[in-house]
C-alpha cells in the first residue's frame, strides 16, 4: 500500500467513537467507546481519507435513536456517523486522486475507508476548508433550500428565525436579509443577539431573558409570514400564535426536543394553520440532493460577494468529541461547531 | 308591511337562540338565551328572510369562544351565528325577490333582516332544499377544495380521512374516490363504519374498536399520502405517524378537541414531517371564497351523476337547537346536521 502524502505511514492507526448504547436524554460518555484498529489498504475501487475536519450537528442526536426516520440509526457497535472533510491519501477508485479533498459522512474518526459514493469532492481554493463543512456544506444547503424552496419569503415579509445564532440559523437570517425580508432572530443570550445585530438582523430575541411571545410579537407586528424553525416547544408555539395570513412554517429541527426523555411537546396551537391558511413543511436537506450544485454556486458568490458570513466553531482533538457534541444543546458554540482532527 | 307568500304575518314573531354565556367544555343550556320579538319592517335595501333550515357545525363551537380567529366570536346577547337556508318573504333590496331562497349566515332564529351581503341564491329546483346545506353547500365546499386544492390527491395513492362519516368527511372519501384513490375512513362505531364501506370506502375504521394506529397501518400498507383531518388528537398522532413520502395533512377541524377545557393536545409527533418532506396546512372554506362558483359546478355534477351521495340528518324544531348542537361532539348524528325550523 503506497500511502502518499505524509497523511499516514503504513502502520497508521485509525481511532474511532463507536456507539456503545442508546442515549437516555443527553449522550454520556458511557454511551460512546473510543476505539483503534490498523488502518486497512484500500480494496479496488475504494480510497483512503484522513479526516481533517469533522462537522457536529444536532440531527447525530436523531441518529443515535432506534427509531425509523430519514435514514437508518447508527448501530450499537458501528462508528459514528458525522459529516466530515478530509484528504484521500490512496487511492484504488479512478474518480479520486491521493490529494483531493472530500466532504461526506466519514464518521467520528481519523481515517475512512470510502467506495466514494455520497462523498463530494471540496475545492479547497474557494473558500477556507471549515467553509465547505459551514455555509458550503450541509448547513448551508439546508439554509438555502428550507427557506427559499419551502419558506418562500418575499420582498417585505418577516421573516423569522429559531436557532438564530447556530449554523444553519445565522445563514437563513441572512439569505432572508438577501432577498429584502425583515428579519428577527431568536437565540440565546445577549452575545448571540449582538451578533445578529452584526448580521444584519433586524431584531434579536434572547429567549432566555422573558417571553418570546412578547417579544416576538413586539418585533413582528405584521404578523409572521415564515417561521424557519431549528428548536421546537415553546417558541414553535409562539411563532404559529403569531402568523400572517398564508404563513409558511419550515420544520428543519427541534433541538429543544432532541434529547427529551418524554415524548416531544406537540404544538398545542397547531390550529392557528387552520385560522391564518398557514402551511407547516418538514424537510431534510437530502431531500434537495439532485439540486445541491445550484444551492452551492448562489451561496459561493454570495460569499465572494461579501453578502454571506460563515462562522465557525472550531474545537480541536478527537477525544474531546463526547464533551463537544453537548455545546450544540447547551448552546455553547458559536457558530458551526466542527472538530478539527488532522492538520489540513 | 307587505308581506307575502304566508311566511309570516305582519305580527310575525321571531324566535331567537343569544349566547348568554362563554361555554366551558360542552355548551349548557344556561349558556344559552332563548328570546322573542315582533318581526320588524325591512328597511330600503334589505330583505326579511325566514329560516327553513339550519346547519349546525362543528365550527360553532369556535365562534363562542373569546378568541382571535377568522372570525370574531359571537358576542354576549348576539343572536348564535349559524349557516342556514331559508325564503325571502318581503324585500327592499332590488337583488332579492320574495320566493327566492337564500344560503348564509342567518342565525339561530326563525327571521332574519339582511342587506344581502352574503347571501347566496339557491336553484331550489337543482336538488332538495337540504341538500344546499350539504353537498352543495359549505360542508361540500369546504371537502373540494381542501381535498382537492390542499391535499392534491394523485389517483393510486392512500387517502385518509377522519370524521368520514360527517358532513365533510364522507364527501371528502367520495371526492377521493372519485379520482382514483384508495380511500381509508375513520369514524366512530359499526354502524358509520358499514356506511363508509356503501360510499365505496376501500376501509372504514372504527376508531371506538381498538387502536386507530395499528388498523391505519393494515389499511395503508404504501403509508398515508393525503390525510384530512376533522377530529385532531390521538387519530392525528396516528396518521402523522404513519406518512408517506411528500405527504400532505389537510387541517380542516379538531372537532376531538372544542370541548376541551386544557390546551388542545398538540401532535407530539410533528417531526414526521421532517422524516418524510411532509406538509401540513389549514384553511376554512372562506379562504376560496372566489372559486365557490367552480366548487359548486363540479359537485352539482357528480351528484347530478350519481358519483357522490349526499346525507342529512334532520331534527325538527328551533327549540331543540341546544340538545341538537351537542350531536356533533356526541357523534350522534349520521350525516350532514340541520334543524328545521319551517316548512319550506
Amino acid at each position: 500500500m503506497a500511502l502518499a502524502d505524509g497523511g499516514a505511514k503504513l502502520s497508521a492507526v485509525n481511532h474511532k467513537y463507536e456507539l456503545a448504547a442508546r442515549p437516555v436524554g443527553l449522550p454520556k460518555p458511557t454511551d460512546w467507546s473510543f476505539q483503534e484498529e490498523p488502518v486497512r489498504e484500500p480494496a479496488e475501487g475504494e480510497l483512503l481519507v484522513r479526516v481533517i475536519y469533522i462537522s457536529l450537528d444536532p440531527a447525530m442526536r436523531g441518529w443515535m435513536n432506534d427509531r425509523r426516520s430519514y435514514i437508518p440509526p447508527v448501530a450499537i457497535g458501528e462508528v459514528m456517523r458525522a459529516l466530515g472533510l478530509g484528504r484521500v491519501t490512496a487511492s484504488k477508485n479512478a474518480n479520486y486522486a491521493v490529494g483531493d479533498y472530500v466532504y461526506g459522512a466519514l464518521g467520528v474518526q481519523e481515517y475512512t475507508i470510502s467506495k466514494g459514493s455520497g462523498l463530494r469532492k471540496v475545492d479547497a481554493g474557494a473558500a477556507p476548508l471549515p467553509v465547505h463543512l459551514s455555509a458550503l456544506g450541509m448547513p448551508g444547503l439546508t439554509a438555502y433550500f428550507g427557506l427559499l424552496d419551502i419558506g418562500r419569503p418575499q420582498a417585505g415579509e418577516t421573516v423569522v428565525v429559531s436557532g438564530a445564532a447556530g449554523a444553519v440559523g445565522a445563514l437563513v437570517g441572512q439569505i432572508a436579509r438577501i432577498k429584502g425580508c425583515r428579519v428577527v432572530g431568536i437565540a440565546g443570550g445577549e452575545e448571540k443577539c449582538r451578533y445578529l445585530e452584526e448580521l444584519g438582523f433586524d431584531a434579536a430575541i434572547d429567549y432566555k431573558a422573558g417571553s418570546v411571545y412578547r417579544a416576538l410579537q413586539q418585533a413582528s407586528p405584521k404578523g409572521v409570514d415564515v417561521y424557519f424553525d431549528n428548536v421546537g416547544g415553546e417558541t414553535l408555539e409562539a411563532a404559529l400564535s403569531l402568523l400572517a395570513r398564508n404563513a409558511r412554517v419550515v420544520i428543519c429541527g427541534a433541538i429543544s426536543q432532541y434529547n427529551s426523555t418524554i415524548p416531544p411537546k406537540g404544538p398545542s396551537n397547531y390550529l392557528s394553520l387552520l385560522v391564518n391558511h398557514g402551511t407547516m413543511t418538514g424537510f431534510v436537506v437530502g431531500d434537495y440532493v439532485s439540486r445541491w450544485g445550484e444551492g452551492l454556486r448562489e451561496m459561493a458568490g454570495w460569499l465572494a460577494e461579501g453578502k454571506l458570513k460563515s462562522r465557525e466553531h472550531i474545537v480541536e482533538g478527537l477525544e474531546k468529541f463526547p464533551e463537544t457534541l453537548l455545546m450544540l444543546f447547551s448552546g455553547e458554540n458559536h457558530g458551526k461547531l466542527i472538530l478539527k482532527v488532522a492538520e489540513a
